[in-house]
């Protein structure tokens, strides 16, 4: 498929990005990937909105292992690239596929880490706090500049999904159909609740420095990230995988120099160890503070009308993909959606594997996905 | 009701406690409380095992608020005064209740907090690793001396409840029946890793100073107690008291001085908050790592034989417990445990609070265990 990554920027200081928290930022550039080619009409793209550390990165080119989340080598797997491709969810051959990486994430897109043209340095904690409005502001500006003129759909899982949700809401003449995955139309007590706990991890490690770091707080970084698996998963898929296996010699521990004072102990110990050591090395801390209090702004009834009003005026075909053992946003919450939105579908995806069931079934998501796209 | 709460030696130099690990301890004292008075027989006793941060105080001496979790004040509530007294779950006027805190503990049981007589100073992480079994032995020390031959029942939730399950294999003539509460057979992977990320809470804060801290590690132990929230309660019961409240101006953050980066947010945020500000006046972060340790060696199969046939080994009648909306001991935990032994039967708490529950839901509660007691 032609795979086609760029960097553009959307808005300047004469023409800035207007937040949802007051602030007008420039510049902002976007980096972004498309698979296909978009229609003389520019009628036929859809848009997939990434979660909390995913990038724009997210078809395969075919070279690397499968299943593979998040790679920054633009050679390398995307994050969904078991479901981009001819016979999957998103046919490059039918659509334009964009696939962009938001705001305030640090894959290119402007955020925490980016320059701040007015200082000459990284904005840090001085970035202004971005919403998922926010984002899909800006995603519309980049349809525009792209001369997408209607999205057959916009679809992503868990803050992916907040994002399609939002396009249906600020948007309505742009979306013919949105499939929110394994979200919330505003985002609950409990995932407010963990993603501080995330949050403090990072804060409570003295390299933090109040955001200023010069080398990451790794400590706080791997441990935010380790509280977050624990609700990405289920108990039985740990249990199933790991049991009470137990690291049989000190040579197998993971992340050692992150966690000194570790014992040889269980394996789910190690595993979940070796998630916050990889993603320390890919992702900023600063950037995982802002995109958790973008995820824990996101409620689509905000500065509008009740929920129920606001779900009922979505005009979009809606197809609410659920997954059976999500803990963090079970399926009530997609059938909830379903039941407010006027042409509202609600499909299951039958798995063990909780929450991250969107990036490991692809078998029931390419039949779900694909069915949706061939009747609407 | 008669309340005695004493503190005596069990294990001595000569006589120390020999540990699962291993070590002899010595000395082993245990502060316990009493409720009514032992027969001539030395039959008609109940144990109540706490769990994680609980202590001995189990009753209420009636002057208190009802529900209190905690308290180290013996004329305050007890973590489980609705459960105990005249038309509860565990009568005082019937039978003699003993409730003692657990070996490795910090409400006056030996533990790390407590002094190493071979170097005068704290144990600290020099302290040997205790499990479940070392705390039933413990106790069974302390039913010995105090002259009990018989338990009509051991009872607990949680952590309580392992212990409970451990009395049925490890004393078999001396309990005629156990009720374990919202508890597991043996630790699963997911609460394995909900402990590592409580401890590493704890060990990433530099304060902690590898456990030879002389103030708390107040900002560690705080975060893993909000990571331990989230499991006690929940997504639905946060839902209905948080939802999406935030916090209406600075003056009611809590907790600013552990966590000064914290901006105004969200209620839950500062309930979580403020759950940990609690913890840290009444709790030993050593003592937290080493309780969570011995919770995630909890197995009845180790050493011993497959698990099957551990609980068919089980004579004593069993009550097992289990919480409609438990998601860290799922109630199928409890189901498997109830089919697998020989005379068990299984009873169900309908309640929105999740683990918790087993300290809100009294009528249910006691209902369930009274309606038990009479029939055995």
């Amino acid at each position: 498929m032609r795979l086609s990554a760029e960097n553009i920027t959307l808005f300047t200081t004469e023409n800035p990005l207007l937040m949802d928290c007051g602030s007008s930022l420039a510049p902002v550039s976007v980096t972004f990937e498309t698979y296909g080619e978009l229609n003389p009409e520019g009628t036929n793209a859809i848009l997939i909105c990434h979660a909390l550390t995913g990038s724009a990165h997210a078809a395969d080119d075919g070279s690397g292992p499968e299943n593979a989340r998040i790679n920054r080598n633009p050679n390398g797997p995307g994050w969904w690239g078991n479901a981009i491709g001819k016979g999957r969810a998103f046919d490059p051959g039918k659509y334009f596929i964009i696939s962009s990486n938001i705001l305030g994430s640090c894959y290119g897109t402007t955020g925490p880490a980016s320059t701040n043209e007015k200082t000459g340095g990284p904005y840090r904690m001085d970035f202004p706090q971005m919403t998922v409005r926010d984002m899909v502001r800006v995603e519309n500006a980049l349809l525009r500049r792209l001369g997408v003129n209607q999205l057959v759909t916009a679809a992503g899982g868990s803050l992916g999904g907040m994002q399609a949700l939002e396009w249906a809401v600020m948007y309505p003449e742009m979306v013919q159909s949105i499939i929110p995955i394994a979200t919330v139309a505003r985002h609950t007590a409990w995932g407010i609740g963990l993603n501080e706990v995330a949050r403090l991890a990072i804060m409570n490690d003295p390299a933090w420095e109040k955001g200023n770091y010069t080398e990451q707080p790794v400590q706080g970084l791997a441990l935010a990230r380790m509280a977050a698996m624990i609700s990405y998963r289920t108990a039985s898929s740990y249990e199933a995988r790991f049991g009470r296996q137990q690291i049989a010699d000190a040579e197998e521990i993971r992340a050692r120099e992150l966690f000194p004072a570790t014992l040889p102990g269980f394996q789910i110990e190690n595993y979940l160890r070796y998630q916050g050591q990889k993603l320390i090395k890919r992702f900023d801390a600063n950037t995982y503070i802002y995109l958790t209090r973008a995820i824990d702004s996101h409620d689509l009834a905000e500065n509008r009308a009740p929920l129920k009003d606001v779900l009922a005026a979505i005009k979009a075909q809606t197809l609410c993909i659920g997954i059976s053992s999500d803990i963090l946003y079970p399926p009530e919450e997609q059938r909830a959606i379903t039941a407010a939105v006027p042409n509202g579908r609600y499909a299951e995806i039958k798995s063990v594997h909780g929450h991250d069931a969107f990036l490991i079934e692809y078998d029931q998501l390419n039949g779900l996905i694909g069915r949706f796209l061939a009747e609407i």
